[in-house]
């Protein structure tokens, strides 16, 4: 039981993560997070003003749980063409791990993505924008040619979609996997260091 | 109405490609396939052993419709990196002309393909296998510098999914669509050149 007036948002998008979990996203309701959360619905409705909201809010957590170590990467200032490699990599396990441990919670979210183009594009526009800040670095650095990091950055991101794009998560689990990336990498790399 | 003697097999894929049209993956049976056609349904039987083969048939068919004019792209000698560059916009143009002008039969295929893992398999193999054929000629010619064109093939075929997979079909009619492929182009030409 959760007193109302202690009642965070954090708290909120647990409980609502959990509900999804157990009854999947066609009939997880206000309702049963309020009742999960042992408060009325007008408490959680108090901090998220309709279930669209709220969903909005669980899908967003979820696509940005694994930004701040993909961020810390495109931050760190040391050689552009490890950085890169290091935060695509990242990104593959991430996915991976999410899809493979947990294959019924990923296709809910799928379901949720697939409603919110908004959120999803914002979350594109963010991952792309940090592999941009790695182009440049390693043009500044001597270590890549390339005459638009920002076309770059997102010919990169597209043509890594085979290791993030959920549509492909099917094909994660393949034997050959790790080895795909890598050759792709090495193609990748070859492209951004120019001629 | 067709007489039993005289029906092909391609008249039965005709005509089952035109019920699963009409009825939907779900609803279409061999009995309606048989009834377009004026025939019983032992006489579809005789060419295709069950429904999940005659399924098989009309998605390969499918499948293989555009291979004739890649396969002559991979084939015809000229300059490998105009070839590959004509064979990537070839595939991309195919697949989004199929996607966008007859939305309704490529979900059907769509739902065809996910049933049908080793076709598919097939398939894609035999588009990996054109990809090397042009990057083998590519390093003969000296414009390609890879130590494995094999390899470098399925990672070209993996890179550019965003433009080939039905997957992505909903990202085809996105106004960068062109700028993004030929930037994607641009980075992966690149990297076949290598350094």
């Amino acid at each position: 039981m959760t007193t109302d007036n202690a009642l965070t948002p954090e708290q909120i998008l647990c409980a609502a993560e959990d509900v999804l979990r157990r009854f999947g996203p066609a009939k997880a309701t206000v309702v049963d997070i309020a009742r999960a959360l042992g408060v009325s619905h007008g408490s959680v409705y108090r901090h998220f003003p309709s279930k669209a909201a709220l969903r909005e809010a669980v899908t967003q957590r979820w696509l940005d749980r694994s930004h701040d170590e993909l961020a810390a990467i495109a931050e760190d200032g040391g050689p552009a063409d490890e950085r890169l490699h290091r935060w695509l990599a990242t990104l593959f396990a991430a996915k991976r791990q999410k899809a493979l441990d947990d294959p019924e919670m990923f296709a809910t979210y799928m379901t949720l993505v697939g409603e919110l183009s908004t959120t999803v594009d914002a979350h594109v526009a963010t991952l792309v924008g940090q592999i941009r800040r790695i182009v440049e670095d390693g043009v500044a650095q001597g270590v890549f040619r390339t005459p638009d990091a920002g076309s770059a950055a997102r010919a990169v991101f597209q043509a890594t979609a085979h290791f993030h794009d959920p549509a492909h998560a099917h094909e994660w689990s393949h034997e050959r996997a790790g080895a795909d990336f890598e050759a792709l990498w090495s193609l990748l790399l070859n492209g951004l260091r120019g001629r």
